[in-house]
């Protein structure tokens, strides 16, 4: 248990499992051990973003179909969730600092997979150069896990939600829906043990998301107008786009139908529709981005949509082939 | 309650009192509404620190002495300690993002009030310059506010804890064992209306502490060779200290009376030693520093004591008079 160690006996535990190796540390100028850390920010400015995982709200320790969350997975969540903000401008990361909350009785092997879970996130998904530069520990009564990232833009503009113009081709990169399949089957009560691979694939998506990393400075790269990152939902996600940039984000049937359909046996075993995860799940931390008409889609990206001019007396919206949408997706506070 | 609003409308209560207007946020180049913020670094780094207040475990909502944590406390000293750490390294703060964790039926109103105590610490601390970014909103059982700043060092080097040598001055900026003071009264039985305006100060200082921001940069561009904000106690930061640049710390009695001086009200009327609260109580977040003995100190610092050479077989420590201290303070997880 975490309270039979002092904060720096955890801490020494902590920090050899953090990618402070040189290979991975190239932006920090000054690691843990003063009151801050010092990152390079070569083109004079930082990109940062800031974001919480907590027990119980963001994640079960069991869940009703018996997976146990491991720290592994709790770490690589915040890892990833922090790396796809930074994506979604168009940029990439350069470091992190991590604020741990743990009630007392919390295993130190917990803690330590949650290192390891921090470290694997961010080399594997591909965020080289990134490494945890500094942090913060206390108890509560919950876990609660927050990351503050930074990143660059190797003096590019970054892509804000407010860019998209009528004509703009709307383009998905990573998946959709499936980390809110993996959340579904996680509160069923169909067991994990009995699960086949690719309903497991949906559990481990959603307990260790994959976003597409490379994708958010190529889409910048090729001139995407407006992108965000998928945490909330197509449509929740696809409206914030509309809304900033004042236009119809108006979206293809026939490439719902494509991505709908890897959810299907999942939907069908939950005896639930598949497009309500599709349109109303977040988590999976695909890019939305949009495109001038002329450009090459870079790689990863698949065209799912368009960009319309709002008619009179129309607000900004999304509409599935022209036609109103429900809105859906995961709202923190609304009951 | 915040649970009888969106997310979107919490947030659109807050904003509005956050120091984002442009007199007060010259660095942020891009605010809160995308996924991620943009901070200006004119020398091409970043200065970065992340600090978290749990619920029950650095406040309470109401003390044993009848006080009432206010949102504006808590809003008030995520600001002061985060801008704390920033001025320790002799920088100066540039920006903060913000994740709020809420218990669901937290008054809306208690929100608002720690955005306009966010916003009067920065202010009135005199970080000016720096703003909130960006942030984060969520659930959970116990409120959790984490904070992370970004502060700029101008050109300038950093003052690390290492840097200390012998024959150096050692100085204090700001106060010591106040805080300590005003959280064993708010855990006394003595109700805080029965308070004298003097104990009512100590009272006043741990809900919202007082860091001395312009004394950071002042000590850097004195020359000063070691430094850290005491948010541990003076034992145990000036043992980091002494560990960090192996020397002896030794501090003289005749500063440390005088520091006691305007504890010992509160010390008589708790039947307790103001020396406890001045050697192991963090929490003032004043700043202990080390100066070449040539230099004069800046304004705000008084020299407490002296660096010195450790002797054949002795490690970094810190000392009263030669004599050895024993250690003290808080430590977060040691029961």
């Amino acid at each position: 248990m975490v309270a039979a160690l002092s904060e720096a006996e955890l801490l020494a535990r902590i920090f050899p499992r953090l990618a402070m190796d040189a290979g991975h540390s190239a932006a920090t100028l000054l690691g843990p051990g003063d009151d801050a850390a010092i990152i390079s920010a070569p083109d004079a400015r930082t990109v940062i973003s800031i974001d919480t995982q907590v027990q119980d709200q963001d994640f079960r320790l069991t869940w009703p179909n018996g997976y146990c969350t491991t720290g592994f997975d709790v770490g690589w969540k915040a890892a990833a969730q922090n790396l796809s903000d930074i994506n979604a401008m168009g940029a990439r990361a350069t470091s992190m600092v991590v604020s741990l909350t743990l009630p007392p009785d919390t295993p130190v092997a917990w803690v330590e997979q949650l290192a390891d879970g921090l470290t694997a996130g961010i080399r594997e998904l591909g965020a080289s150069g990134c490494s945890v530069a500094g942090g913060d520990l206390g108890r509560g009564r919950e876990i609660s896990v927050t990351v503050a990232v930074l990143g660059t833009l190797d003096g590019g503009q970054p892509v804000l939600r407010s860019g998209a113009r009528p004509g703009d081709v709307l383009a998905l990169a990573g998946t959709a829906g499936r980390a809110a399949a993996g959340l579904a089957l996680l509160e069923s009560p169909v067991q994990v043990g009995r699960l086949d691979p690719q309903q497991r694939s949906l559990v481990d998506l959603q307990c260790r998301p994959v976003p597409p990393l490379a994708a958010g400075p190529a889409a910048r790269a090729a001139g995407a107008t407006a992108m965000l990152d998928v945490s909330d939902g197509l449509l929740r996600d696809g409206n914030r786009i509309a809304l900033a940039s004042s236009v119809c984000v108006d979206l293809d049937p026939d490439s719902l139908d494509l991505l709908a359909a890897a959810l299907e046996p999942a939907a069908d075993l939950l005896h639930t529709d598949a497009g309500t995860w599709l349109l109303g799940g977040g988590e999976d931390h695909g890019l939305l981005a949009t495109f001038p008409p002329d450009v090459q889609l870079p790689p990863g990206f698949t065209a799912i949509g368009s960009v319309q001019a709002l008619g009179i007396d129309e607000g900004p919206r999304v509409t599935i082939a022209g036609r109103a949408a429900d809105t859906g997706g995961w709202d923190h506070f609304a009951d």
